[in-house]
């Protein structure tokens, strides 16, 4: 079982509302020295057998065809040991 | 200037049906072998001045009171050289 990650994110040029609303509430609960907020997607896929290049490949195309638009967004594939929920157990939370 | 990512993930025990959406509609475009699909958030922060420990735990801090939603969703906190717009355009797209 092997674990891929898609990280996808709207192209800079592309207003991102979500990450303005973000921005702007900052201040408001005393946070700051954050000068920009980008909010976009990640998706973390279990995969079954061995993870060959075969296999990244075609995490790519789902990347490309069915997880993100990419007139409007970026994509990145990458493959990670631990998933955010095992992180924050062995970070006791 | 200095960027943090922070990625929220639904936790494991919460149902996730846009990552059973997003699993049920791989095999009808021709993809197999993955066994689960989970969607979260991530988000690109972009800090000024030097990243220090301070700086971090301020982040977490975010994460946990505006990014997150505790009771349903876990985070981790982490720095990156390069955002997803960058590898894409290193990966010529």
């Amino acid at each position: 079982m092997a674990r891929v990650v898609v990280d996808v994110m709207p192209k800079p040029e592309i207003l991102d509302p979500q990450g303005k609303a973000v921005l702007g509430a900052l201040p408001r609960l005393g946070f700051s020295g954050v000068t920009d907020v980008r909010q976009g997607k990640r998706f973390e896929l279990e995969i079954e057998g061995e993870l060959t290049d075969d296999v990244v490949e075609q995490v790519r195309q789902m990347a490309e065809t069915l997880l993100s638009n990419p007139v409007i967004e970026d994509f990145e594939v990458h493959v990670e040991e631990h998933s955010v929920a095992e992180v924050a157990a062995s970070e006791g939370r």
